[in-house]
């Protein structure tokens, strides 16, 4: 059985709700990261790189939310979470969730892990980029809402690991300082996305206590 | 055919390099990041992101280089360049290929694309990250030197679109003031890589005038 290293308001909530989608049994194990315990040797040892998510599956731990979102759609196929026969289509998941990694997190994370990207002395600095995360989240979205969510999923008819991640990055909106009434069609997905019986269970599992 | 829209100097070689080595017909057309073609309003139409790499199919454009290696991938499976029928070791790639576009390009980019994450007007913060490049880049090669590439190729065994990526950026590392010469695997891999006809093919078309 696969496990899940998950974190409470972290990405990994997106592979959480794919998981729960394919009616597999999982186990599910949480990091407090304000604790630091994604700094542990343990974890480490399953993840150099001191983040979450992490799975660990029978051959091995694997990590990164796109590469652990095709990974469920493909180990699990019956769940119908992506077009997986199709490389025009899949490519299409995959860009949009290439997108939501390496462009719409990364805008995130600017707000409170500016000490990525500049010398951990460098406070003036950190704040500009806290600043500005209200104007880059909402650019981000203000394209997801134009070009890239067709409807009623991410895909059209189609439901897919893209609707776990969008899901997962609409709710930073607000605390992203964001107003998500701008984007009616995500506010539309996120409203769809938490009537679905898996996100109601992963959401209950990660808000627990 | 397939149309690849390229810059010199960016991540398209990846994808350059990966149909390269499959052997297909390809046209690629060059775009001119300093002239701002990539905001033309028909390459917008194309790609509303004004970004390279896009793949143009008979279906549609395509976008983001991590879902464009695995659409070449799986387009033309006889190439063999991607474990496509087992799931473990193809998240192993994307995994790869997300860190990648998420973190160690993202690194790269804050040495010229400071403005994407602090306002226009914020000098100090842009000077500052452009100064940090050097740190965080070399951070990234210290992960991948001593993790993830496990030699001769970035998979083992199996030369994969993965290659063709860590190739592209590995290629940055003298621009963004970082010694190679402290990463000899990666040093020997770029080497390897340089060889290959599929990439000394690309690297030409991309140095032409």
């Amino acid at each position: 059985m696969d496990t899940l290293y998950f974190a409470a308001g972290s990405c990994s909530l997106a592979v959480h709700i794919a998981l729960e989608e394919t009616g597999e049994p999982f186990q599910a194990v949480r990091l407090d990261l304000a604790k630091g315990q994604q700094r542990n040797a343990d974890y480490l040892a399953l993840n150099p790189k001191g983040r979450v998510p992490v799975l660990v599956t029978e051959q091995g731990a694997l990590t990164e939310t796109p590469a652990l979102l095709l990974y469920v759609a493909q180990r699990f196929p019956q769940a119908g979470l992506a077009p997986l026969q199709d490389p025009f289509a899949l490519a299409r998941v995959q860009a949009f969730n290439s997108y939501l990694c390496a462009t719409v997190h990364v805008a995130h994370a600017h707000g409170k892990r500016g000490t990525r990207w500049v010398a951990p002395e460098e406070t003036a600095a950190i704040e500009a980029m806290r600043r500005r995360v209200p104007h880059t989240y909402a650019e981000c979205f203000e394209l997801i809402e134009r070009e890239l969510l067709q409807g009623p999923w991410v895909m059209g008819e189609q439901y897919t690991i893209a609707d776990a991640y969008l899901f997962t990055l609409a709710g930073w909106l607000e605390a992203d300082g964001v107003d998500p009434a701008r984007f009616p069609k995500v506010l539309a997905h996120r409203q769809r996305m938490a009537e679905r019986p898996a996100v109601q269970r992963a959401l209950a599992r990660v808000q627990q206590d």
